[in-house]
């Protein structure tokens, strides 16, 4: 579809996300006419900025972010922007603002379509819903809201969040940005999975021991001591990245590749998500926080962070499904900061069956590389050169330097199908209702454990994290990724 | 096992193979102490050379084909040879020959171990083997018989070479060498099929929809014209090298990997191979014969090729079993010379169920490429960068330099195997048996179309071959490789 006719209503358009991704991200949507002659956006913030000065930053953000920039092109882009200064509690500004979008809507013809976009602090998300319902923002044509996470910090407040919302925007308009729906090796996971009869034979519970998905981070906190403190790993990654990794893994097939039939399936999955008691938390989970270097701070020790912090800079632990291919196949994961290196992936390791070679095998494995690299691989048992022994051989498939460039950014995929109102790649409500009850349940058994004077394990940074032993369910397993 | 006592009788002392590929082999087990102290080899051959002379052929082949000779060693190594001037056909030189031996056997302690070693003109095997019993030249120790290909021209006058050969040797100490069976990726078969759970669950009849064997040659049939022209394409390399390759693709599991074993499950396999009629054989089989170009000869017009020809230079076919995993899956195999480029390879092409994708998804295949390359590789179904198509990625394992130079000259890999007394890389009487009768019935069937004024089909040189879709079961099949 081209040149989809829409006024952009973005909160937050003076912020960090939307200079570093959205802005390029709707530049290279432009150079592929997804938008072109009937857009405008409006950008809102508190600062008193002028149309210009937003032009000017707009295409300051695109060359940041894009080389070989056409400047007349980027100029009568940049054209298309109009900045509205903003106070998100004041009802009077959603006045001007709604008139500024049917002025606008005019101007380009853009039929009454709206797209809000909601990428501030996400403690405004709430009232600008509402006020957007009681201001009557909402326009003639589609209305879409896309919400930056978090939603909500638990169930309850995810669920207060979700009705506010819900006074303006029905479900299938709501764009939840979980933006490792966006990456290349995550939207693989699905076709790879159902696309290949070799793949389907071997993902299911009769075949697979167990699958891992690691989502290691190098850095620590840095500046975002303030904000972290208050969340924790589980929150801030499992809640959302790791458990919608694990549900592509686990899903089962859905019954066609519409995103009504993918969401369903995911669905279907999550009502058998075992959602873990205080005794599971403490067998099959893992909390720990990282110690300092000479360098580095401890976590305790970083600003803004309680110097008594019990909060989680890494995570692990093993989520277990009722249904699906793989009901009832241990699947592990873990996250963190300050880990050895920035590594996203998912091993799937098969079930070795003491054949003809007996312990010279190695269990097959099947991972799947999200970050830094694109890849896919197979370890399998092959000969050793000049003898007869096994030994491991990988088969791999990796993204050429060409095929790297071509990757887009995760935000402009999901961008463009907000535009295209496919919201396959988005958390639909009752996946991420699952996913805070899932990770609620651990919440509170830690807080639990804090009040009895447990806390989090110290762990040596720039390593792999704590000790996991005890969340295997067979003692000789291990992770893959070591 | 090192220092393996032996003397070694070697009939084509003076040939061309003894100098490029059986005296470096020898070399290489000299420098991995395979043998040692304890070995002697007498050459022999009609020519009046000297033992001096005889190991400065030695030292010159190991010359040619190894780089970094110690050259103390050599002379060493080349120290253990001797030259006897011998008529295959005299009976007295097979006393003179029995002598020498008894000699080095004394002289380097080798315990009566023997190794005959047949590296000649396949015409005198039998006349040798003959020789061989009546003058009892068999050792007191171990005594063992290489022979090279072709083991006869059809199965009558392999019985009677047999026959011969069992005069002196049981079947247990016949080594025939398929020199196909030497190259890494042609032993790594067995290890990738049993020893891999993930192979295991899709190398079956329910999941393989065909089974495609290439052995491309770019070369014609050069200075050989005489001898190709009374075997051709069929018997030169169907006979052998295809249809040991098919038999390791499709044989049962063995119940150990022993020798043995491994033997019996191929038997087991052969027992069920379908030896086509003669309609069966013009349904099934396309036979080919080159072209000239400007710069070659059309095979006709080769040196010491009849110009009345009607010898194949490309055999294309279907061959099914009856038992084993692929029973009833359809395998095709072709095999010619002056094909586009040397290339030997499998690929299996996997039943693909139409499933979410539907056509989008082609047909996953795994290819095992033997020459030149050493490589594996699975052709599964990804999505499109930026995109949510379907496109083909190919999961890779490719020999890196470093590993390309450790793979040994199959050679040395089988005449290692004889030392220690290893016959998993031979051709077994009855394998070979089984071949003959179904090259037999193809070639019958050819005689009978010949009479009838029938011929190979004329084709293209350095392309792929003549039309082969008839032999395809499924009219949409056709060859993975292109």
């Amino acid at each position: 579809m081209n040149n989809i006719p829409t006024v952009m209503i973005l909160f937050g358009g003076s912020g960090d996300l939307a200079h570093r991704k959205i802005y390029p991200a709707l530049f290279n949507l432009y150079r592929r006419n997804v938008i072109r002659d009937n857009f405008a956006v409006i950008g809102t913030a508190r600062r008193p900025w002028s149309h210009e000065y937003l032009r000017e930053q707009v295409a300051a953000a695109v060359h940041e972010s894009i080389p070989d920039v056409d400047e007349a092109q980027l100029t009568e882009f940049a054209g298309h922007f109009y900045y509205q200064s903003h106070d998100v509690t004041n009802v009077e500004h959603y006045v001007t603002l709604k008139r500024l979008a049917q002025e606008l809507d005019e101007r380009y013809e853009c039929g009454g379509n709206r797209i809000f976009y909601m990428a501030m602090a996400p403690s405004f998300f709430g009232t600008i819903a509402e006020h957007i319902a009681d201001q009557h923002l909402t326009g003639s044509g589609f209305n879409r809201l896309v919400v930056e996470k978090p939603f909500g910090t638990d169930l309850a407040s995810a669920e207060v969040l979700n009705r506010q919302i819900q006074s303006s925007f029905a479900e299938d308009q709501v764009f939840r940005i979980d933006h490792y729906l966006g990456k290349e090796m995550v939207q693989n996971i699905l076709p790879l999975r159902f696309g290949n009869s070799l793949i389907k034979k071997v993902w299911n519970a009769d075949m697979v021991k167990n699958v891992q998905v690691t989502l290691a981070e190098r850095l620590g906190v840095e500046a975002r001591g303030g904000y972290y403190d208050n969340s924790g790993a589980l929150r801030d990654m499992v809640q959302n990245h790791i458990l919608q990794i694990i549900t592509l893994l686990a899903m089962p097939e859905p019954k066609d590749l519409s995103d009504k039939a993918i969401h369903a399936a995911k669905e279907d999955l999550l009502a058998s998500l075992r959602v873990p008691g205080e005794q599971a938390v403490r067998d099959n989970f893992v909390r720990g926080q990282y110690l300092g270097t000479e360098n580095t701070f401890e976590y305790v020790k970083e600003p803004n962070v309680a110097e008594d912090s019990k909060t989680e800079t890494y995570v692990a632990g093993r989520v277990e499904f009722g249904r699906g291919p793989l009901a009832g196949v241990p699947i592990y994961f873990r996250t963190g900061k300050e880990m050895r290196e920035k590594k996203t992936r998912v091993d799937l390791v098969l079930k070795n069956e003491p054949g003809l070679y007996g312990d010279k095998a190695q269990a097959d494995t099947i991972t799947i590389e999200i970050d830094p690299a694109n890849q896919i691989y197979f370890r399998l048992n092959g000969k050793t050169i000049a003898g007869s022994d096994l030994r491991p051989e990988k088969l791999r498939y990796r993204f050429s330097e060409n095929e790297q460039a071509e990757v887009p950014d995760g935000y402009e995929r999901l961008i463009h199908d907000v535009f295209v109102n496919d919201s396959t790649n988005f958390t639909k409500w009752e996946e991420l209702k699952r996913y805070w009850e899932f990770v609620d349940a651990i919440e509170a058994a830690w807080q639990e454990e804090n009040a009895a004077g447990g806390k989090p394990v110290k762990y040596r940074p720039y390593c792999m994290g704590p000790d996991t032993s005890k969340i295997f369910a067979d003692p000789k397993d291990g992770w893959i990724y070591q």
